[in-house]
């Protein structure tokens, strides 16, 4: 192994080595800092970058490791090869499978979709990824996501989501400000939470409505609780003392959507 | 800072040296194979260690990080003390709270419930950990693991359970041999599967009921497929391939629950 930048096998142009300014450029999209300015993220796996190219996402450049084969729905791509210790080196999985990409931000049509969903300040990347994933499922098309909620292109996020990132319409958003202009457009909006609530069974709705699901800990602001139209919750029959946030939205979406 | 085993400060035993042969034990218990020899697993945090308690697990010792305050219920434990190097050494957890304690394996009580959940092969100690911490929730108080599931007493699922391996009885075992066990006593078999499927929502439990789930990425084996009483599916409405597991088991044991 020879340890010199942009050696040339034949045609093949692979980057081997680590101080190389793309792979600098590409690792900084680590942080949530860079993505933003950039206006760049990074997303791995074959299953993620094929979802990101069939929705119409505009693809900077595809990183590969030398020696993976590249699927015929890519080879129209901008690609560039690198070596394993690079690879290695922009990965952020354990057991990478050696493709990766630089997917540009764009911004998300605020789409008219029947069922929304509102996020409020969750924490936890596979939760919010999960939650994006099961709305995307049950058709709540449009996710809007609160302040204090981790951040969207976080690696662990945009995995969990499993491509539904590319699917639907998520914005960022004051929440009490977005609750008001939903109302105002007569969606009816129901939050989940611990006290106060009607069990979730007896509440059926009609026409357009929102979810609100909450951190992890503290569950929703009481401010927004206050001016939604119903709260609800999910019975605990067990000695469990709450559910999984990504499960108790999946289960409130799919009844809101019943 | 000296670095020697077991000084004594007052009569405040603590552990300073990462050689220590109880700190290399413990340690030792971040593997599946230590853990099943010495029938013992390693658990972190407040809540987890409170759980554990209060469900009247047998605690061999609690492990304490020098400055961190012992909440009044523990302090009938056997507690030792060790310095903030050790333990960060057993700690499995990013910001750790400085409380653990290794925790006896006990068999679980085959609970008589009215409603079973089976586990074929799932692999994400995240999803593992929902899943039983959804169970309990939903009053599926006997939880069956089929093998290629996830070691239970991986630390990330039992974080994940937030305490509910310390409520409900969870056993492993061939899960054909446990279907044929539990159509014997009358229980309606449900699984879920993508093809060949009902739509969940059409399916209405009466009395004894089990569900089973399947691994991310083949689902149920084909075998046991083919002898339950009913396969069901979730339907997708977005374009979303399919949903997280444990979603799908928390939407559908709520549904057979209500």
């Amino acid at each position: 192994m020879y340890d010199r930048t942009n050696v040339k096998i034949g045609l093949m142009h692979v980057i081997t080595s680590i101080q190389n300014y793309q792979v600098k450029s590409w690792r900084k999209l680590h942080t949530r800092k860079h993505r933003k300015n950039e206006e760049r993220f990074l997303i791995e796996g074959f299953h993620l970058i094929e979802e990101a190219v069939n929705s119409g996402w505009d693809i900077e450049i595809v990183i590969v490791r030398e020696g993976v084969d590249i699927p015929s729905t890519l080879v129209q791509q901008n690609i560039t090869f690198v070596n394993t210790r690079v690879f290695k080196e922009i990965s952020q999985t354990k057991t990478p499978q050696g493709i990766a990409a630089v997917v540009k931000m764009r911004e998300f049509s605020n789409k008219d979709s029947k069922f929304v969903l509102l996020v409020d300040a969750v924490q936890d990347p596979g939760n919010l990824g999960t939650i994006i994933r099961t709305a995307d499922a049950a058709g709540f098309s449009h996710v809007v996501l609160g302040q204090g909620t981790v951040d969207l292109y976080n690696d662990k996020v945009i995995r969990a989501t499993q491509g539904s990132i590319f699917h639907i319409s998520i914005t960022q958003a004051n929440l009490s400000e977005e609750i008001k202009t939903l109302q105002e457009k007569n969606y009816t909006i129901i939050a989940s939470a611990l006290e106060n609530a009607t069990d979730y069974r007896s509440v059926e709705v009609e026409g357009k409505a929102a979810l609100i699901v909450g951190n992890e800990g503290t569950g929703i602001q009481k401010e927004m609780i206050q001016v939604v139209d119903k709260v609800v919750k999910i019975p605990i029959y067990g000695e469990a003392e709450s559910l999984n946030v990504s499960i108790a939205a999946g289960i409130l979406m799919y009844h809101m959507r019943n």
